[in-house]
């Protein structure tokens, strides 16, 4: 596990409650190859080498790739709050602003609104050598029960 | 190749001139599992059965596949009227209607704009047994040359 | 009041029961200056004549009216179902896909999801004459109680 | 005129070169009511005092009104990197965070891409007493030319 999941996991004293995040969250995010490096109520700050299996032919990074990073690490943030379930996607949107190739990327989430009923995220994706925004996007969860319909 | 498309693929006297069709469209969309019932200028409809990995621990649909799908479809959409590229992506954004689990998804994508430089197009994704829409996209490209920096 | 809202009002066997939709919905979009053509459960046709105050200095039409008629239209649509209140937005999203100047704009609301928290319905701008398409959004909507606080 | 504004017209030494932004876009947000509170290079703060014909019959802001805010203020921002024009709509979208009333909204509007075709930008809305935000959007705008067609 990644040092930053494992200290954030044996921190006990902190008014952030570590016992209302799911440990699943940490298992789903590190076995997706994500590194931890900030958990707190409301952010989260990770990073990603770009596997080859997510490039396309001209070895940039595929929209739905990017797509991905913003439902899962955007889903993942709302669980810092203690909610005990991430609620069903109403809207993703995301901007394309540049171009991501083989190399690590950041992705910072943090959460825009957390109502009764509405969860709101900003998902920012960086290379993290050099702080370029390559995309940013926003998405809208429904948090209670586990339909909208 | 899907018979829709090799009946596409033979047709010679038609205005919509297939020459201008990329074969590397098909052999993509094929190639991923998608079954190709209708391609014309800004349309086209195909069908995916939901493959195994594309399905979360509750057995529905990833957003994040859905998303890769509202970039696949949407970018090939655009090839349909000759285009010899079909850009970058500036937007993408959707609407989440409805859960879809294991079964056939239908995939009708529209082209909204073709301007000289920017293409707007929308995506319907249907649950292909009742028609029930799943998710509403729209994805905005664009179009001149690989790069909008 | 316009022609085809009274025969709406007076339209009484209908399985679309007239009771369920709010008079004041009619009376906001008439003392707005939009003609309704068409009301049925989930879509609403109409039009407006644009008027110069919301004309930007090159004489197109201003983006913050196209949104705002996404909004007003979109929340209308919904009380076609007989709900008691629209609910509150969550997201709206607009693509500009042609300039509109100084003419007839017609508009087309189209329910996408009425489920029992979240609306989702999408908004299509045409000029009347051309039919040509000036702008497509989509507005999601939490429809229980007044806050999603 | 404001006085930041004022300041910032008179300020001459600095490398962000004031002869680049137009006076017109001052004079624009200030006749609308707008105080400014910030300008520099990718990056606009300012508020206004919601004035009542803005406001729905419950009191709240209208999200069409937000809308417009996104729209101007967004694309204020982009002359303050001395582009001769702020281009045309591609896109705008917005997440409904909070309700506000009337009382004074903060505007902080940023770039997220400048590119040579396409600019990006984001723009939050704030009650100015609390700094609780009201709303997030995005807007992205076409810069080449006055057409996208």
């Amino acid at each position: 596990m990644e040092e930053a999941a494992k200290r954030y996991l044996e921190k006990k004293e902190n008014e952030f409650d570590i016992e209302t995040v799911p440990r699943r969250l940490f298992e789903v995010l590190v076995s997706q190859g994500y590194h931890l490096h900030l958990i707190e109520p409301g952010r989260i700050i990770c990073s990603l080498t770009v596997p080859t299996r997510l490039l396309k032919g001209d070895n940039s990074l595929h929209g739905g790739a990017t797509a991905t990073m913003v439902d899962l690490i955007g889903s993942a943030v709302l669980y810092t709050h203690g909610v005990p379930a991430s609620g069903v996607s109403v809207e993703i949107n995301i901007s394309y602003l540049d171009s991501a190739y083989a190399g690590e990327i950041e992705v910072e989430a943090k959460t825009l609104l957390l109502g009764k009923a509405i969860g709101v995220v900003s998902v920012e994706l960086r290379k993290k050598n050099t702080g370029k925004i390559i995309a940013h996007g926003r998405h809208s969860k429904y948090l209670v029960g586990s339909s909208k319909m």
